[in-house]
């Protein structure tokens, strides 16, 4: 008899497994590290192990959804640099390890919205997107409850996407002033020292060296000038990124993740403010939200592909 | 028996009807004008009484699928301002009459993108964009062979997508620097103004009072700089645009369509190499392309939704 479904989430450093029972409960979760050597060759076999080993009898799994950090298209994973992947037939692979044929796979970001779709901050609903504001900008679409990967699983790089700007941000994929420069923690750094550059007054980022994203923005929740400036403007390109989305595919909400995100309601204001600047009224109403299921909506999503 | 499939793309002006057999081949297409008089109201009694004298058996006809302009979803039209429509169920309505149920109606420009993928420029490709650059930019998405109208019926509003400029052009939807206002016939207008004001060359545009789009493009056909200049940021506007929908959901191709798109090659290439100046490079192969349907792409999408 079937009576769990799993949710895996294979990140660069560590892979998280959830066990979730047939409603889509969390039961338990827990991590093991990625092993990233012979490239990534170990992964899928550690991760059969450990979940051999929480449940002995695989027979009472149901299916296995994973999420994976690079474009998949088909359940085709072509290139996953950062596990050392490169044309891994992942249902194939893993299915004869444990047996089964309901394994699915797609990308993390698209795998996190349906999460978040799911069971988080957009629950019940068939029209999301999420952006995620860590380190980098990740982002994932549904629409009509389906994952939409694109035509080679590029689908939802709204990170890349060019901003026309004044300034000169050079981005890690080789392109200048990607969204990403702007609306993640690096793009606030970027920010604090542009702006920093030209600016006359003091503030409570001078004694600091190398101020983070978090101090910046805790600095201007103290109501410092610069720093506030610097939240203005991470707020209006995550504003802008949202009202693309918006006019492109019109979701019902679109869900804000990732660390930036902990800012909680002092960045979300601003950015709803932002994102009405941008896009037309017939799409104002769209839901700009925080996301609520954190690093856990990678597990939750993965178990909702093979659970439906 | 089933003989016809019926076609209708409903504009401000003309309706366009078009009458296919079942392989989806356009047999006969034949315009009436569009009565907006009484809000609209006997604009498809007057499409019911031209098509049962052209086929006057309506048991022949397998379905009609309608283009209306202006937002549908799930088959609604909660308004239609150029033809005075407000809350129609055209399936209900235009099905009682011709005693069907197989009617169908979606926005515009989301039907011309279905006709460009089922019969033209992205024939049998089932993830496509297309521009339409005329008096405004209308926009359709098809995904996985969908027609994608978002939760209230406005995808593919990239036209009125925001553009960060030092230009100034407001919009007839009240906003400022929408893409529309540079990658129309008004954006043309639009772009020349602002660089004929501060140029200060000879133009061979100086001699013409108000000159159209078409004039400016044909005096830069004949290597006017100030008009090269006003095209290549048209096109840069437009590629903009493109590199936009391939990084969210990533197509095989984007189809351009529209009066600038009769420009042919001498648009397309600048277009495709703006286009690789802003896009990331995983989806740097999508391809652009020039419509092949004209203005026939509506009755050839509308007939296909309700042909298959």
């Amino acid at each position: 008899m079937k009576e769990w479904v799993i949710g895996i989430d294979i990140g660069g450093t560590t892979v998280k497994i959830g066990k979730f029972n047939l409603t889509g409960e969390l039961i338990k979760k827990w991590e093991i590290p990625t092993n990233t050597s012979d490239n990534g060759s170990h992964i899928l076999n550690d991760i059969y192990a450990s979940i051999k080993q929480e449940i002995p009898n695989l027979d009472a799994i149901q299916g296995y959804g994973f999420g994976v950090p690079g474009p998949v298209h088909d359940n085709f994973i072509e290139v996953a640099v950062n596990l050392g992947w490169k044309d891994v037939n992942l249902p194939k692979t893993f299915g004869d390890l444990v047996n089964n044929d309901n394994v699915v796979v797609a990308n993390d970001a698209n795998v996190a919205t349906l999460g978040e779709a799911a069971h988080g901050a957009a629950k019940g609903l068939s029209n999301v997107a999420l952006i995620t504001l860590g380190t980098g900008v990740g982002s994932g679409l549904v629409i009509n409850n389906m994952i939409i990967d694109g035509v080679n699983g590029n689908a939802g790089e709204i990170g890349h996407m060019a901003i026309h700007s004044n300034y000169h941000f050079p981005c890690n994929c080789g392109n200048v002033n990607c969204l990403e420069t702007f609306a993640s923690a690096s793009g606030v750094r970027n920010l604090y020292h542009a702006i920093a550059e030209n600016y006359t007054g003091h503030s409570l980022l001078d004694d600091i060296d190398h101020p983070s994203a978090k101090q910046i923005f805790d600095t201007a929740k103290e109501g410092d000038k610069l720093a506030l400036q610097v939240v203005e403007e991470v707020a209006d390109a995550i504003g802008y990124g949202c009202h693309v989305y918006a006019m492109l595919v019109n979701p019902k909400r679109i869900v804000l993740g990732g660390g930036l995100a902990k800012a909680g309601d002092f960045l979300l204001s601003r950015v709803q403010k932002a994102f009405l600047g941008y896009v037309f009224n017939p799409v104002k109403d769209t839901e700009i939200v925080l996301a609520t299921l954190g690093n856990d909506a990678g597990i939750y999503g993965a178990a909702e592909m093979v659970r439906t």
